[in-house]
């Protein structure tokens, strides 16, 4: 690997600048991306065809200059190759035509092997062939509760109140659920990583809105469970707003932890330990501010994560009104800076 | 005051036993308020008539017996008093025709007076007669930053990256705007006192998709200058999600501090001290369980909290979908335990 950065620094080992790459790096911030997507029907479209899923991950490689790629694919396609399809309505989110309502339904869902993807897989191969090892290619899945949380509600959602009215009401049928999901995704992972991702990240979007037990019960648990079974490449949990969680993600069996905006990096730190690398952690919106605030803020950030077992980042996903040359400017304060 | 068990509570002194009332406990879960509502043009008809405001705030102190009343308004009464009118689309939230953008949009603003609101003064008084003491009136408006959220977005958000960017482009005009909120809010709220508000509550409900260091300086200041200026009665801040900024609301000049349900309660109270009254925090969704699992967390909760300083809640408003036998076993539930 010509750039090894993002994975030594998820090793733990010394880096001579801090790492960075950027979720949603690959997207509508970017004019290359537009072109691209506005030649084809949907968004699905996109992450169906490998060539231009695979062309539009590197994209930011090239026009960003970040240190990592990350396979352009959504967290939905587990539900769809578990039996559940879903629709990207422009400017809505996702849609489910079917929901999981009851036993029947749950045990109509296949446990989903990587050969159901072979888009996903296919684009893995061939952005890691064309990547040539300029840098490492991240692959990723949802987690397994917030994939439960759209399976059952069927939509994005404020509250995602069905959902949790779920785990109340039904915590065995939750339960079932989430093992199948949870082994779907397991496999998934181990095929992203035979197909060529070099490290892998769990999203769990939709942490926060649960208390610091149900997390436990209904999401933690099997992140574990994810962890403990792919080995095979550091692996990263970003568990958005469960700030609540820190200590018990500490335990967990991986290798980096994601921290949103909210979470200070002292104090994350100190909840965590030395022994992860965390990642993170910059306010989408500070790219909205002047260059000179955008440094400032920046810097500031390096400094408190220290230069060793960080890999710089957002706290969330780029919003896609953020200009282009913000965003180089925030990869560039980076990559310039030294400790 | 026949029951003044919240008052009791928020002000530090024994209770017999855990006072209790709900966020938005006047609402689409009782029949009587639905048969209300359905006779009018919209929310804002039943906002700005002060009789049936007044019937609607005593609704629930009837039919599911909570320890307070709180009038039926909305937050953004204050944007429209200042200049900035808004309509509440059916399922889809608020929506400000007009926003704020620039200097000259501050400057045209009106600091808002008591009696810029006369529709809610006036239900404040019918509805302290109406209550006949049976139970304090808790009055309440938003925290500036809210409300410049709204002011700025123009609508409801996931994100309000509209408003977070005005922070970060235009902080001092965003510093000008808040001061304006601000003394309308201070004026508004002793113009409730004067009406007959026993309580008041200022809810800061964006207050999560702040970074530490904003919240201080555009939402945290402000609250404490509220806090500050208006004495008259107990004042409660609720700022949802704003986990980091427990340590920091133990410093209010206020009675209470509301909690939501990511909270734990025993690390609040340590991070909070034992001079605050805490208000909370039980997962509305919790309300879609059976009754044994309501009954079971709910007396989890009240022994977290134990017998004093705390006023038992939920974490956030009512889901609309609630049932209103599953709110009354809750709130039965609170009445009947003792410690």
């Amino acid at each position: 690997m010509i750039n090894d950065l993002v994975l030594r620094a998820a090793r733990g080992e010394k880096v001579e600048r801090t790492p960075i790459w950027l979720m949603r790096q690959a997207g509508r911030i970017l004019p290359e991306y537009r072109a691209v997507r506005s030649k084809l029907s949907g968004f699905k479209e996109l992450v169906e065809s490998p060539d231009l899923a695979c062309e539009v991950t590197i994209q930011p490689v090239d026009s960003l200059g970040v240190d990592a790629a990350i396979i352009f694919s959504d967290i939905l396609v587990i539900p769809e190759a578990m039996g559940l399809p879903y629709q990207m309505i422009e400017a809505k989110g996702p849609w489910f035509e079917k929901t999981i309502q009851s036993q029947k339904d749950i045990e109509q869902l296949r446990i989903a092997q990587a050969d159901d993807l072979p888009y996903v897989m296919n684009a893995l191969k061939l952005t890691k062939r064309e990547l040539n090892n300029r840098v490492p290619l991240i692959g990723f899945c949802g987690a397994p509760w917030t994939l439960l949380a759209y399976m059952i509600e069927g939509s994005g959602s404020k509250t995602f109140s069905k959902a949790k009215k779920f785990l109340y009401t039904q915590p065995q049928l939750a339960h079932q659920l989430l093992e199948k999901i949870t082994q779907s995704s397991i496999n998934y992972l181990k095929g992203q990583v035979i197909a060529g991702a070099d490290m892998l990240q769990v999203f769990d979007s939709w942490a926060g809105i649960l208390s610091p037990e149900q997390y436990t019960e209904f999401s933690l648990n099997y992140i574990s469970q994810i962890c403990n079974a792919v080995k095979e490449v550091p692996l990263t949990v970003f568990a958005k707003d469960a700030y609540f969680a820190r200590k018990a993600m500490s335990q967990l069996n991986c290798a980096t932890i994601g921290l949103d905006w909210t979470m200070d990096i002292a104090e994350s730190r100190e909840i965590i330990g030395n022994t992860k690398t965390l990642q993170g952690n910059m306010d989408p919106c500070l790219l909205y501010a002047d260059q000179d605030i955008i440094k400032k803020e920046t810097i500031k950030m390096l400094k408190a994560f220290g230069p060793n077992r960080h890999i710089a980042n957002l706290g969330h996903g780029i919003y896609p009104d953020t200009e282009k040359d913000k965003v180089k400017f925030f990869v560039d304060t980076v990559k310039e800076f030294r400790h």
